[in-house]
């Protein structure tokens, strides 16, 4: 299956915090982090734990560009 | 000035795209590609251009994981 | 590959309409439409087409509520 | 009054889980479930409760294709 | 019928800028303007013209704020 | 450095409530409130509290219209 959204950002999860309805992921890839906050219930249906191999995905339309 | 905005990924513009309305930027960032979708009028307030370093900018809350 | 999204509505492409940077994708899902705005390379790559059986993804954070 | 939002999915609350700043909404519709994080003062101003009808918003640019 | 949306900025169209798929609509609301990027139809099947008393809805997740 | 999101409205912080993952940051803007949910270490990074002048920025994609 394929996904519409371009920016796939390959990477390691780095820190896990769950709050009672969203949980923010830090995912370290390369130099960079990229910070994502899902659901919790996503979260644990992903089975998301530190260390894992994850990829970050990003809708084009929510870039915002900074020059 | 900052911005609440943590995701932040510097790179430099690959290419772009105008249309009437909005414009597709390319911005190549070490092994990845970051691709955003803002107003053509956003990107001409901007100047941008192939070539300008920028930093791609990404709420936290529009990042998804894929395991 | 699983993805955090948890809004998934299958369905089949209706229509398809493309600009310069993004396009429109209308799925027909039982009674109701979805239409996507997802940019024109992403419909291309994916070769999407009327028929298609594709699936619509919605982050949570997207979703509102009318009561 | 008409909102530009097209994608209207129509249904009933099945669940609500409230944090200290956000909610999660999950509205059963037909076979599907539409799962919303909206803030928990928005989930107690409309007054939200379980069996709720109500209706399902998405903006079309949030909306993603798989396939 | 109530939204969930809880950043109501009222207004007047002050400006459309229509292309094959979105459209740009420019809210004047005291001193400052408001940008908005819609599908065409939706700004069709509203039937908006300048001039027109609207009222631009942003969800809380899509704010970011700069200090 | 200049930012492609073209929504800016000046304002000053009225409340600020925090969660375990996010918080909600209410500003006040002359006659209008502007209400954003962040990332509470967003919050904490940019030092935000009541009585700060701030700016709220919101991508003009994230802009509905109602009318």
């Amino acid at each position: 299956m394929k996904v519409s959204v371009r920016n796939k950002i390959p990477g390691t999860i780095k820190e896990i915090k769950k709050g009672e309805v969203v949980a923010e992921i830090i995912v370290k890839s390369g130099d960079i982090e990229v910070i994502s906050v899902i659901t919790k219930d996503a979260a644990e249906e992903l089975g998301l734990k530190v260390g894992d191999k994850v990829t970050a995905l990003i809708k084009s339309t929510s870039v915002m560009i900074q020059k």
